[in-house]
């Protein structure tokens, strides 16, 4: 998995939730959610896919707030596996 | 729910694992397990825990490591509810 390069990342940026930014070299967003059990919910759901794709993210919760950062540590930047990532969380981010 | 003066946090701080440690204000300790399964299986057993408490940590995880920090907003400080959080962590975050 070979990482991208500056301008593949902004070309692959248009096809996430334009809350995804690059920051300090990762792909950072922050979801926010009515209360506790649906942040929670969107994390346990999350890391079902994180752990089938082999791909986990760091990320921190305080209460109704999910922060994430997803970068390839095996390729020393962000691979199309953190995009597929972001995809993957912006799909089970919407709140219903 | 008053906050604990720093005497009664030393006090405290003996009925937890050695780990956790007062930073920033903030009860601290960093879980390590044996990879992101068993690090995710702990953070759900504690989120169920903490929504039942109606008290949730600070966390962030990245693969296998849990750091948590923990104080009481509310109270502007450390509170019997933060020891309580902290000592259910300290059951369920042993390894097996």
């Amino acid at each position: 998995m070979n990482r991208l390069t500056d301008h593949e990342i902004e070309q692959q940026l248009k096809k996430l939730h334009q809350q995804w930014q690059l920051v300090e070299g990762k792909l950072h967003r922050v979801f926010l959610f009515s209360d506790f059990v649906e942040a929670f919910g969107f994390m346990t759901r999350a890391a079902l896919l994180a752990e089938k794709m082999n791909h986990h993210p760091e990320w921190s919760n305080v209460y109704r707030r999910v922060e994430v950062d997803l970068m390839t540590h095996e390729a020393g930047g962000i691979t199309q596996k953190d995009i597929e990532l972001a995809q993957a969380m912006d799909k089970i981010g919407i709140q219903q």
